[in-house]
C-alpha cells in the first residue's frame, strides 16, 4: 500500500467513526436503524454531517446533503454507516438523492439487511458511483444489532433484565426489596431502558410497585422514551404511575408473550426492555422469546422464595437456557452481567 | 532520603518480596501461619532462604539460620514475613535463635497476631537486635488472612463456595447438574480446596453426588490435601469415594454448624472450604459463620426449584446478608465472585 492510499484509508476510517458517533444521536428500538453521515469534499475536508432522527424524518445522507448549499456536493464522498437505502417509503431513496447531488464516492459501514430497502450500492454502482462497503462493518453491525435481529425474526428484540441477590433472590421474604442494588446499577438501568422502543412489564408488578417505567437521569426524563407496556389480565389503577407516562400506554391483555410481541410490534417498534416480574419474565423465558439479558446482581444474599426466575421448562440439564456472557461490568458495589442466548450467537 | 538509604529500602522490599513467595510453598489452613524468611549478609547478599513447612517443623527463621555455616549469620539482616515468635512450643523461640546467631537486624512484614507467640520483637530489640516492622506489611496480613481470623474469631475461617446458574440453581428440576460449570471454574475450585485446611459437606451430599473431596490436578491429587469433614446424622455408605481420601474423615453427627466448626478446630484446621448441600450452606450463612463467599455463576438459566441457598432467616430486607465483592474473574465461559460479609471487612 502507498502512502497516499493508506492516509486515504485513514481519513475514512474517522470519517466513519465519527458518522457512528452521529446515528448514535438518534432514537434506537423504532421502525428505523441509527445511521449517521459524513460528506467529505475531494480534499477530504468534512462538508456537513448527518444522522436520522426516526421514522418519518430525513435519513442522515438527506440530512447531510440538505446542510450543502445546491451544487456543492458534487465530486464528494459520502461515508455512511448503513448502505443508503433505495426504497421510496416516508422519504425518497437515498441512493438517487446521492446520484443527483453529483457524489462520486460512497463508503459504507454495513450493507442493508432489510431486503426492502437494500439495493442502494447496486444502483448507485449502475450510475458511475464508486462504492466501498465494510469500512468499520463489526461496530455499525453492533449498533443496529437490535434492529436488524427484529428483522430477521420478524418481532421486535427482547431484553429481559432483572436485578437479584447473589443467590437469584429480587426481594426478602415479606417482599420488601428497596434497595437491592445501589444508584450505580439503576443509573444504567435507566439509560438501557432509553435504548429500547419499549418496555414491558406484567399487571401483576404495576399493582404492587406502581412503576413510572420511563427513563430518567435522576429526576429528569431521558429524550427517548420507550413505550410503556402492560401485559396481563389485571388493569392498572386509573391513578397507576404508568398512566403519567409520556408515551400513551399499550394494553395487551393476555398472558402469551408473542401476543405481546406482535402489540408492540404494531407500534413500530423493534426492540422491548421486559422488566418482570417473575411470571411474565420466566414465560418469555420458556418461550425463548428473549434475546439478551441483563442481570444486576447485588453482593446480597437472601435466600427463601422471592425468586427471579420461576418454572423456565427444565426438565433436565441438558435442556438448560445456555447463555453466553458478553460483558460484565461492576456498578458501585453491583455487577451487571451482560448475556445472549448461545442460539442467539450463532 | 540520601541514595544509600533508598537502596537499602529497595533492596529489603524485594528480598520481603521473595520471603513472601517462600511462605506460600508452605501448607495453609493448619494452625501455623505461612512464614518465609531471607537472610541477608552485610553487603545485601542472599546468604540463606527458609520458610515453614507446618506444625511441628522449623519455623522459617530457623530453616534459613540451618542453611548457613556456623557464625555465618553474624551481622546478617533477616528478612521475615511475620514477627519472629517468642514462644517455645514444638520448636524453641525464633527470637533467641536470631539472638545467638548474632543477627544485627530483623526486618519484619507483619507484626504477631498470636499473643501466645508474639513478643519477639521486644525480645530482639532488648538483645540489641535493630528490628524493623511493617515492609509490606498489607501483602504479608493478606497471605495469612484466615489464619489470623481463626485466632481473633476462635473458630476456622470458612469459605462458602457454590456453582449455580446466572438465577441461583444448582441443579434441573430432575436433580442433574453435569456440567453448569466449566474446567476452569473446577480447576479453580481444586487450587482452592487446597487453601484449606477442612472440606465440608453434608452427609446426603455425600450419599447424593460421592464426592472424593480431594484437591486435584487433573487426576493428579495436590501437595496439599485439606481433610474430609462429613455432618449430619447419615453415615456415608462403607465404600463412598470420601473414605479414600488420603487424609482420615472427621465425621460430626449433628446439624449444628458450631459443632462442626469445634470439631475441626479441635483437628488444628484453621481454616475449611464448605461445599453444601444447600442444607447446611444455608445453615452456615444463617448462623453467620461464613467468612467469604465463592459463587460459581455459569451463563446458563435454569429456573425450578433446586435452588443454592434455601432460607437465610431474612424476613424483611433490613435483615438481607450484606457482601463486599472483593474480586471478579471470568473462568473459561464462567464468572467466579468472591465477596466478604461486610461486617468482616471493618
Amino acid at each position: 500500500m502507498d502512502t497516499a492510499a493508506a492516509g486515504t484509508e485513514v481519513l475514512l476510517e474517522r470519517a466513519m467513526r465519527r458518522a457512528l458517533e452521529l446515528a448514535r444521536l438518534g432514537p434506537s428500538g423504532g421502525p428505523n436503524p441509527q445511521v449517521g453521515c459524513v460528506l467529505l469534499g475531494p480534499d477530504g475536508d468534512v462538508l456537513a454531517e448527518g444522522w436520522h432522527r426516526g421514522a418519518g424524518t430525513p435519513h442522515a445522507e438527506a440530512d447531510a446533503l440538505a446542510k450543502v448549499p445546491e451544487g456543492a456536493a458534487a465530486g464528494a464522498t459520502a461515508v455512511v454507516t448503513l448502505e443508503p437505502c433505495d426504497h421510496t417509503g416516508r422519504t425518497g431513496p437515498c441512493s438517487v438523492a446521492l446520484i443527483d447531488a453529483g457524489v462520486a464516492r460512497v463508503v459504507v459501514a454495513q450493507p442493508d439487511p432489510n431486503p426492502l430497502a437494500a439495493g442502494g450500492a447496486e444502483r448507485l454502482r449502475a450510475a458511475g458511483v464508486a462504492v466501498e462497503i465494510g469500512v468499520l462493518g463489526d461496530e455499525a453491525a453492533a449498533l443496529n444489532e437490535r434492529w436488524a435481529t427484529a428483522l430477521r425474526l420478524g418481532r421486535p428484540w427482547v431484553t429481559a433484565k432483572w436485578a437479584s441477590s447473589l443467590d437469584g433472590r429480587i426481594a426478602a421474604a415479606d417482599g420488601s426489596s428497596r434497595w437491592i442494588t445501589g444508584p450505580a446499577a439503576r443509573a444504567d438501568v435507566h439509560r438501557r431502558r432509553a435504548e429500547h422502543g419499549a418496555i414491558l412489564v406484567g399487571s401483576g408488578t404495576v399493582l404492587t410497585d406502581d412503576p413510572a417505567l420511563t427513563a430518567r437521569d435522576g429526576d429528569a426524563l431521558l429524550p427517548h422514551q420507550p413505550r410503556p407496556v402492560v401485559v396481563g389480565l389485571r388493569e392498572p389503577a386509573p391513578d397507576a404511575a404508568v398512566r403519567a407516562h409520556p408515551e400513551p400506554l399499550l394494553r395487551v391483555r393476555s398472558h402469551d408473550p408473542a401476543a405481546a410481541l406482535e402489540a408492540i410490534a404494531d407500534t413500530g417498534a423493534t426492540s422491548a426492555f421486559l422488566e418482570g416480574g417473575p411470571t411474565l419474565l420466566s414465560a418469555f423465558l420458556a418461550a425463548d422469546l428473549v434475546d439478551e439479558v441483563l442481570v444486576y446482581l447485588a453482593p446480597t444474599l437472601l435466600g427463601g422464595d422471592r425468586l427471579a426466575t420461576l418454572d423456565l421448562g427444565v426438565p433436565t440439564i441438558g435442556a438448560q437456557r445456555r447463555l453466553t456472557i458478553r460483558e460484565v461490568h461492576r456498578l458501585g458495589d453491583d455487577l451487571l452481567v451482560v448475556a445472549h442466548p448461545d442460539h442467539r450467537e450463532a
